[in-house]
């Protein structure tokens, strides 16, 4: 029997319209490209979502059509987020950290019919232009006076797409299965694979990371996105902010850790989201300052595993860090680590053991680790094994691309992270490793975050990655790369030592290479692929 | 086009599951009709749901099979809540405040096939029994050891129906609209009308209360629903509390203010759920120990409308109150009254001024106030109008009912509230009147809603209703009807003074009648019905 309830599509449109009729204040601040600070409210967003949305409409965009972002964060690339949704276009947001190749590769696997490009990014639009589908047409995102000069023909200012636009609109109803929004992986492997998000999975992944952060999540609260705009949709802020009556501060393109502190005090930011690097940044710039920022009591990091000593740093400074895991094709979220009510009493080290961990699953994310067999294994937090997880908000395939699909999903339908990982009786997920990233050593696995992380906590070292690389008697050993921190000239012993001193001896890298930087992927990750291309073999001094 | 997400059904069980993996420590906290406290976790009672659900299908209980609970606020209710939905059986609560007459109606309507008891409401049973369907089986929630005496045949132990059964259970999927729960109206007009809850409706109903209400549900935090079990599930705490990881304290039938203030000191309940009645004897005690109990923070009223006094003295003890408003066939949230924060610093009487509205909608319900030919009326905070509602955690039409179903949707498929209000531009709703309570007087309408909070505000006034008595000159005229406070003994003039006060001479009653207890209705509300029929006209002596 089926319940008598009314059945209403799950609508991205509907979060907009219901901050701007319950939170009409809360604010979106935005570092503009042109130069300045931009302000405005939820109320006012609306009705230049709405606008927009009409705009788009009369440059024929129809339902399914693709439209493209290549954009930092801003209220005009929200805006986009909305309107091209809201009349059942799909969102399409473009890395422009990605390599000419491959944004030229999923430009014309996407075949988006429209381009919004920031005006930091004209100059690589005018570079691809000619291998972009002939009929994409460009808009650069600002007003008629800052429209810039440019070999592109025919390009569209943002602002005129709204001029004259009315400021509200009816917005469609359709299946809540449509599809919302595209977002490619940044390719480590491969082409780069999309995920195409729906109105369901979106609105559910905003209800599941307002349900299970409500500590940021709630009316009033003031959130810097640093997670972009450009990859996994910022973690779903853009949809979790308005549902919760949060306000949005938008970075754009300025990320290094001064211009976030003095924008982080300025605007009483409360918590930053974002990947561990930024933070590196902002708490070098915090300990030059002796201070932290006014307001500022949070951080989510997430993206790839923070460091043991980047967490207890900030903890240090009364900061709380939430660790969370996710993935693209995940919306993203997976789990968050911020501590129940009983671990609060727990002396520092033991709260930090557990926040190095990537915490809880939220609601809606089912998860499994399972042997190479794909037999379960217990959740008893010290049996690793490969974590598939299920849910609404988890793709079920990449976007045209059935070869990429079908390697990812097991016999159950449950997706295949490509993660390592256990989980604790308490429910806590620790990530060891990528299974493409283990190291596996006299038949032993070694796991190359733990051995980062204890490297990490040396105050000589900025930075670091644990590769492997092949070896006639043991397969494969580990090779630790560091990054030295400014100024700070670690040797090598003084570092195999530390490792020494807290690992057993076998997992102790046999050398130690140091870089000036560390190569990072698009999303601001350390590249262990590109490292496994410099470093195929341990160096010959060795 | 489809988005490529995995498609998986909102399920009701999946919260309890959650809970169990991701709060595991969360308490269940309930003071038993056995007498004693009892106390539970999470983990615990997700066992003990699985083995109820086994046994519920050794009993015979299959798909969309209806079974009924009679009980209080406790572990075994909130039991049966999942275990019963999450075999896709329709879980139907009986408020045992109803008449004979329509408990007999909806046993029968609802055809249950178990009735599950608590020890208090095994002499209504007996009574009632021979008016049952014959095949109608019996449970008491309770152990062998306090199985009373009944001369009901064949009756089970509800401990017994979970000995030996498996604590882990493969929840069965269905589709997300299987029904889940039932809830009769309190049929103050002709019978009782079924709203039949699914379990999308259900977990969309858990999601927007927690993202809306984040201050109360969130981990950790403790809440004590007096708001009962048995109508329209608790106002959702049932579901909301395991998702957001809060603990609930269940108090059995011990609802007047000393139990009540004894639970709370004791089980440091921050929130606490309930009608305006309960929390008037909740502050009477109060004022009597001087004190409020330790932890006390919140609390959440609804269910008719708080009086402004009512509101101011809790506040006054640096209590939030969150008002709120819904009803049955709105699963029950529609809006809640906690203000945003650039209202926290508003003068005390702003506040309450603010606080005394039914308060902004929550997520997932669209509101529209409409005149008497169906036409929209603006949000501009003064122009009342029937209140009309829509989304997935609405009623599309009463059980089995398509009679009473037909009257309460526009043309637009919106529900009728039967409830007239008006919306401020800031996403406020003031209900001013139920629809069948209106007062016209010389063509114009009186808000008896508006009345009585002037008379509470009486310090002699412990309770009032205003009703509309025939007149023949006016059409209607107001009637004022008023408890006094214990010992106080108003004067006519002294309350009519007041309120002439306070609104336009035309407005103020012709007269007053002191009762020693206003009539309740089922669900803990003044009963207007009951006084029009006691005050059919204005009293002779006026
Ligand atoms: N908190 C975290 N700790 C450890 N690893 C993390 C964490 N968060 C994310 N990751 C890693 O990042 C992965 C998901 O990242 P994302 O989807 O942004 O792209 P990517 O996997 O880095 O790129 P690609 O899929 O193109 O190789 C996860 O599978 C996991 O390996
Ligand atoms: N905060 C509130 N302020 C004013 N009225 C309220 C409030 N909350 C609920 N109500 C009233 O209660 C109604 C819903 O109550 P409920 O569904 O519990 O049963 P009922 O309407 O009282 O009974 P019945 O439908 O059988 O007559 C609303 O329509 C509204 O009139
Ligand atoms: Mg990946
Ligand atoms: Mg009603």
């Amino acid at each position: 029997m089926k319940g008598m309830m009314m059945h209403r599509p799950l609508k991205i449109a509907d979060l907009i319209t219901f901050a701007a009729d319950t939170y009409p204040a809360g604010e979106i601040v935005s570092v503009r490209t042109e130069g300045d600070i931009h302000r405005t409210t939820y109320k006012e967003t609306a009705g230049r979502i709405a606008r927009l949305a009409h705009g788009l409409k009369a440059l024929g965009i129809t339902e399914s059509d693709r439209v493209a972002t290549l954009a930092w964060n801003g209220y005009r690339h929200f805006e986009l987020y909305y309107a091209i949704s809201g009349i059942g276009a799909i969102c399409h947001t473009i890395n422009p950290r990605l390599s000419a190749e491959q944004m030229i590769y999923i430009v014309n696997h996407a075949q988006d019919r429209v381009l919004f490009v920031d005006l930091t990014f004209v100059p690589i639009v005018e570079k691809l232009r000619p291998h972009f589908p002939a009929d994409l047409r460009i808009v650069i995102m600002t007003d008629r006076a800052h429209m810039p000069e440019t070999t592109l023909e025919g390009v569209l200012c943002y602002e005129e797409i709204l001029d004259g636009q009315p400021g509200e609109m009816d917005w469609p109803d359709f299946d809540e299965d449509q599809a919302a929004g595209l977002c490619y992986t940044s390719g480590t492997t491969g082409n780069p694979k999309g995920t195409l998000y729906s109105h369901r999975s979106t609105v559910l992944h905003a209800y599941d990371m307002c349900v299970t952060i409500p500590r940021v999540l709630n009316e009033g609260s003031r959130i810097l996105p640093v997670v972009p705009l450009f990859h996994v949709n910022a973690w779903g802020l853009p949809y979790g902010a308005p549902l919760s009556g949060s306000s949005l501060i938008f970075p754009g393109g300025a990320l290094d850790g001064k211009s976030l502190f003095d924008l982080m005090d300025r605007e009483k930011v409360f918590s930053a989201w974002g990947v561990p690097t930024v933070w590196i940044g902002l708490m070098n710039e915090i300990r030059q300052r002796g201070r932290i920022p006014e307001g500022f009591g949070d951080i989510v990091v997430g993206g790839s595993a923070a460091s043991r000593s980047l967490i207890e740093a900030f903890e240090k400074q009364g900061i709380n860090v939430c660790h969370a895991w996710g993935m693209t094709e995940m919306s993203p979220l997976g789990t968050q680590c911020n501590l129940p009510p009983e671990m609060a009493d727990l002396p520092f080290d033991q709260r930090i053991d557990r926040k190095q961990s990537q915490g809880r699953r939220i609601f809606g994310v089912d998860m499994k680790i399972v042997d190479d067999a794909g037999n379960r294994l217990p959740h008893n937090g010290t049996t690793p094994g490969h974590l598939y997880v299920r849910g609404n908000t988890i793709t079920s395939g990449y976007y045209e691309d059935p070869e990429a699909s079908k390697p990812v999903f097991d016999k159950e339908g449950w997706f295949c992270t490509g993660d390592i990982a256990a989980i604790s009786p308490e429910g806590f997920l620790t990530i060891t490793d990528r299974s493409k990233d283990l190291i596996k050593s006299g038949g032993e696995w070694i796991s190359s975050l733990d051995l980062e992380n204890i490297v990490m906590s040396h105050p000589g070292v900025a930075n670091c990655a644990v590769i492997a690389v092949p070896d006639a008697k043991w397969d494969e050993r580990p090779l630790l790369i560091v990054q030295p921190s400014d100024e700070a000239q670690p040797q090598k012993e003084e570092i195999l030592c530390h490792l020494a001193e807290r690992v057993a001896k076998w997992q102790v890298p046999d050398d130690v290479v140091f870089v000036d930087a560390l190569p990072m992927t698009a999303t601001g990750k350390v590249s262990k692929l590109t490292l496994r291309k410099q470093f195929p073999e341990a160096p010959h001094d060795a």
